[in-house]
């Protein structure tokens, strides 16, 4: 897959000749020649990668990429910085300030195009999460932006056998993370991998072939997703380049550099928390949809819809279902005396009252002003009815109260509905459980009324 | 990157020869030997590719992909059937029945692995959005699934410079889809590119390398996501792998079969509508998030996010905003004269009235019962007076009626505030246009009044 480069570099022969290596592989490239052009370029045209060289007058490559990763518009695109051969102090300043890998000069054609590949794939993917979160913020559905994410707190799973090795990894994390050793790693089931945030693979093992393991990891439902970070001999560079192009996110090489590893595993869980959070911000923006904003209960909308959908498995398993529909006696006045602000705290005390009465496989959704309705599978009416009535008197029994501390009577009417058969519908249940709602409220209200 | 392949096929010595070569590549594989186990192994696994025998005792090839793509579970898995070499009628029939591509045997190791690759990338891009389309169905804002798409009645632009070449294709998809041929093609503008289905791009051009054009068309904004089918000698296979490595979805060999061509084209456009319509479903299900469902004005979430951010650009820009609260009078006399359902096509009637008086820059809300808020960004407060007193007309002298055909009474009283300066807030903004409602109720109702 192609992709869009900016290089930014003030030297214009190395400019050039990188140019020309990804030209030749078809990418597109960007020039710019201070950190203060790039910036601008990456905002204009969001590219997939970056280029940075280390050395600029003016404004560096370190205070360009910082720049880089501290702007909403820009953070996203991954950095690979191009620094001096072997020069360990601007990797790790590199590190610091946001970097996603390093190129050092004269820059390998395979290195480049490898992780040029890598960085863009991973870009791409997020893009497509970034569409749908731009669009949420622009609904005013997702609030701000994902991240930044912090680097720390994570729980990585370390799939190194060589127990000197091991310990030597685990030394250089266990300050800042949660280090899963070989051992333990090997007992842990799928839920527990699914939950880690990284994966250190070393691609030479005694009898295993590494590049398998990671293949097989990159392929499994649960650790496809992860972040993988593979550690290599330094002199085995096509195994590491093989791995990139197998889905590894990032490579480190022995003898480990406890403090370079330190920052590669901070920036691949920064990573892999920025795409979950965009995907978390576009599930909730989802959930918001059913969700009422007043008492945070479902809406109308869920109930609706679970209501059919319930019904539906509830006659194909032959169990029972039964609906409450609840209502507050003379909601009207509580708001003409006390005011609409003392009546949106009823609402939420109400439906707080009534999330801990029922059980959690119950589903409560606020459908309208002060009207509620209560789903519960695998639930006989007269069960449901002793629920309902533990409501109603945790309601009247214990007082509301405004803020001023005035107490505000407060009582619940409710109407209870089984389902019948295969020909009962979810508007016919409702009805029935509504017309047991209107013989409450006739007989005196506070009360609970089953469907006759 | 790696991906996870079904091999579907009878004869154990076809399954091993791929098999070897795939796992060589680093994939993980699965076989089924027969067309049933690989329907049941397609469900289980969720393969990012499936390689499909055409010849097959039983359940042959074209029924198998025939029943994969009827499943909501495995429809949007590519299948690559594997025909024996040079039999059009095989492929004609495979495309008819949803195949993604072909592969002749005996099976080329550079074709087998290109295919995996181009069509993996693709299935995983997807999934990232069928997650989605998944969580938000369990959700109930999602409905249905996305899909089947139609194949034809596409827009399709033809980069071909060679006129004879250009009619040929013309009329092998003219009946079915709109084909815009080069010289107006390249009169069109970016949206005008981005709002077609489908790219033509003949390989071999004079004086043109067409895989640069392909990698231009993948990495401009317009038209990354756009399928690209290019067009190639027989005798150029290199080059048309390549062109699957840069991201082109499909390819046509000349001299050009017709029925094939039109075949593929139906396939992509398919593919492209079934990743548009997940996306559009995920971003359907965000904008419900800010919806009223009875009225489909937007709801109290969407006034309070915007009127902030509005009044945030307002400022910032010097200009005017106003806001109106409107309030339908004695409502809840409706409902008890008329009943809720009367009551609920009132508000809906309302809603419709308000709409096509305000003007499409204003938002209008609905965020209780019969209260609705209209935020009129750059509008001064006695333009949007003279704006509410023209709602309050249409909605006095025009009657709504109920369903057997009585005249309801509705009024609507509304309160108006515009924007002070810097120290304004929302709250303060609305509180303001609450008070001038609440003048215009305990002045008689059916009135307009602005904020002292």
């Amino acid at each position: 897959m192609t992709a869009r480069v900016l290089i930014i570099d003030d030297i214009a022969a190395n400019i050039s000749v990188i140019q020309a290596r990804l030209r030749h592989e078809y990418y597109r490239t960007f020039v710019a020649t201070s950190g203060e052009q790039g910036i601008a370029l990456a905002r204009l045209e969001n590219p997939d990668v970056i280029l940075l060289d280390v050395m600029m007058p003016g404004m560096d490559g370190f205070e360009t990429c910082q720049r880089l990763k501290a702007d909403l518009e820009t953070r996203h695109i991954p950095v690979v910085m191009v620094t001096a051969l072997g020069e360990r102090e601007d990797r790790l300043r590199g590190l610091a300030v946001g970097a996603d890998d390093f190129l050092s000069k004269p820059v390998n054609d395979l290195a480049l195009i490898s992780r040029v590949r890598a960085l863009s794939r991973y870009k791409q993917m997020l893009d497509v999460l970034r569409a749908r979160e731009i669009n949420g913020r622009k609904l005013g559905v997702i609030e701000g932006n994902s991240g930044p994410q912090f680097g720390h707190g994570g729980r990585i799973l370390l799939l190194e056998h060589d127990e000197r090795q091991s310990r030597k990894i685990i030394r250089a994390l266990s300050q800042r993370h949660r280090v899963i050793p070989f051992d333990e790693a090997g007992n842990l089931g799928p839920a527990a991998r699914a939950a880690c945030d990284l994966l250190i693979v070393p691609l030479q093992m005694q009898g295993v072939d590494g590049l398998h393991i990671c293949a097989a990891l990159r392929t499994q439902e649960t650790t496809r997703h992860l972040p993988i970070i593979a550690i290599t001999e330094r002199t085995d560079e096509s195994r590491a380049l093989r791995a990139l192009e197998l889905g590894v996110n990032d490579i480190v090489m022995r003898p480990i550099d406890p403090e370079e590893l330190a920052a590669r595993v901070a920036t691949q869980i920064k990573r892999k928390r920025y795409a979950d959070a965009l995907k978390d911000s576009v599930d909730q923006s989802m959930e918001m949809a059913v969700t009422d904003q007043l008492t945070g209960l479902y809406n109308r909308r869920f109930m609706e819809n679970q209501i059919a959908q319930l019904m539906k498995r509830a006659l194909k398993s032959d169990e029972k279902l039964s609906i409450v529909i609840a209502d507050i006696d003379h909601f009207k006045k509580i708001n003409d005396v006390f005011g609409h602000d003392v009546g949106d705290d009823v609402l939420r005390e109400f439906a707080s009252r009534l999330a801990t009465n029922f059980r959690p496989t119950d589903l409560c959704c606020r459908i309208g002003g002060e009207e509620f309705v209560i789903i519960m599978p695998n639930t006989a009416e007269d069960q449901a009815a002793s629920i309902a009535e533990r409501l109603r008197r945790h309601i009247a029994d214990a007082a509301f109260k405004s803020p001023r501390g005035d107490v505000i009577p407060v009582t619940v009417s409710a109407g209870i509905a089984g389902l019948i058969g295969r020909s009962d519908t979810p508007d016919a249940l409702i009805r029935r459980a509504d017309q047991a709602l209107y013989s409450a409220k006739t007989q005196g209200r506070n009360r609970i009324m089953a469907a006759a």
